[in-house]
């Protein structure tokens, strides 16, 4: 029997938040229901934040209430949906998330071009948002996302103490999972490996994601240093949708197809159907049609040697 | 002291053999001499097989002679050449090349499909081309290269047996160096991890390289592979250039930008100037202008973050 990775999509949030247009919420459903049926175990849908901030995200309600009532396939389906405070998470509760994830800047130059806010001050609101959370009747995982960890394009290089440290205060704060966060995609092997060692080294399994970005052309290598690792999470976005407002040019988030590929053949399993997530690219390109798609798998088709992990 | 790795460029020969249009003569030698002067140590610079078969590599033997004279920047300059035979292999050496590289398929479907000859009696041409090699007055290397090492198009999954067993018998035949190709992009890094190992316990330090594509996405995170199982020469492709004949809409060799920054990200030397090589993309352009370019690095730039190997 395979190990199982989590793969979680986040082409709908991260992917969609940088897009010059505004993929209609109809069009978007059918695409998160495209999703839903490849098997995918988690999709991010979208984004608590206000609308005249990622005007792309104005339907993230309604998007939350019809995506949990989408039938579960396989491992079965969550459905995240991002919060940067405590009025995000109250929503994204009420629209009835089965889980919240949380970016936070290790960098202080993002944490305050981002949110204002000085990490310490995001890290206390995390705080804030965990406890009201465990006081609902529903429990709602946390994702806590480290962001910036492998480098940032304001404050360049971040020492691994800086990584740890956030990561300790997140755990400490009642996060379920703490994932890394190559944001603007400048990471390396030996950066992911080094920092996963360090932070797993004070943590331990609570460590369990990378959310990864293809910027430099090593994303997909990152996901190979960080499986190797012991990391069994993935964020990823189709087509490899969005990139890096600070970086021009920059290619988004990893490519969920060759994610997969590289999962599958590497004998883990992930619950997903290739051929299905390739077709799932038709919908997003209706919704999108000036936005680029990225991926090698796609435009290659899968080889015959092919074989999927049982 | 960074440890060093051999990136042989191989654009001029893989990757424009597959292209559509035929690059001039004179804009080849101008990106030839700017892909020296970025540093790189080898430079696979065309083709010794008949114009016909291949009309892109026609002018082979002038791109030799022109290339040999080029200055050594940095470790110093190898200039290499494909031959498939002796024939080939005796015009390589007149024209002066440094290196001889000879692809033999492990497939047979691949081996009668591309030489229409079986796999045994290539090998058999490797050792009467190295044979007479080795009675001229000056050495030349010879890179043997096991073509569909990690699956192929006609023949499907290749057992690790068979690679070792070309393997064994090119370095028995005499070869510098073995390298194991992807030729048609269907490895992941558990084969080739697996199919390293199993070759170096049989011919050790003789299998010191990797020819990768990236048809499938995972061509750098399969280097990234190889350089953990201790690999110190990889092949790869100004802006991924080429393809696959067999595999229609395939990416092409992997990615050198992205390849160089891997390596030197992770600690290793290369002797390359990423930004000369990044620049070296407008030339190829210009050469062949209806070909697409691939690279992420190359679009998003090089990252503040990036400190290159001492």
């Amino acid at each position: 029997m395979a190990e199982f990775v989590t793969v979680c999509e986040v082409g709908p949030r991260d992917g969609l938040q940088i897009a010059k247009a505004i993929m209609p919420t109809d069009i978007k459903q059918r695409w998160i229901a495209a999703l839903a049926a490849t098997g995918l175990s988690q999709i991010e849908v979208g984004s608590f934040v206000p609308p005249r901030l990622i005007p792309q995200m104005a339907d993230t309600d309604a998007i939350v209430r019809q995506a949990v009532t989408l039938p579960r396939v396989g491992h079965g389906l969550e459905i995240v949906a991002l919060a940067p405070n405590l009025r995000g998470a109250m929503a994204a509760y009420e629209a009835g998330a089965q889980r919240i994830s949380i970016p936070i800047s290790v960098s202080e130059g993002h944490s305050r071009s981002n949110t204002n806010r000085s990490t310490d001050d995001q890290i206390a609101e995390v705080g804030r948002m965990i406890a009201w959370l465990r006081a609902q009747p529903r429990h709602v995982f946390v994702d806590a996302a480290c962001s910036t960890a492998f480098g940032c394009s304001f404050d360049g290089v971040i020492p691994v103490a800086n990584v740890v440290r956030v990561a300790v205060d997140l755990a400490q704060a009642g996060a379920d999972c703490v994932i890394l966060a190559d944001t603007v995609g400048y990471g390396n092997p030996i950066d992911i490996k080094a920092k996963v060692r360090a932070v797993r080294a004070e943590i331990g399994p609570v460590l369990n994601g990378l959310h990864l970005h293809d910027t430099c052309g090593l994303g997909i290598a990152n996901a190979l240093a960080g499986l190797e690792e012991g990391i069994r999470k993935f964020d990823s976005a189709l087509a490899g949708l969005g990139g890096c407002p600070f970086a021009p040019g920059a290619s988004g988030n990893i490519v969920t197809e060759d994610l997969v590929f590289l999962l599958e053949s590497s004998g883990f399993s992930t619950g997903i159907d290739l051929d299905k997530l390739i077709a799932a690219r038709a919908v997003l390109h209706e919704g999108l049609p000036s936005e680029p798609m990225y991926g090698n798998l796609a435009r290659a088709g899968v080889p015959k040697t092919f074989a999927k992990a049982a």
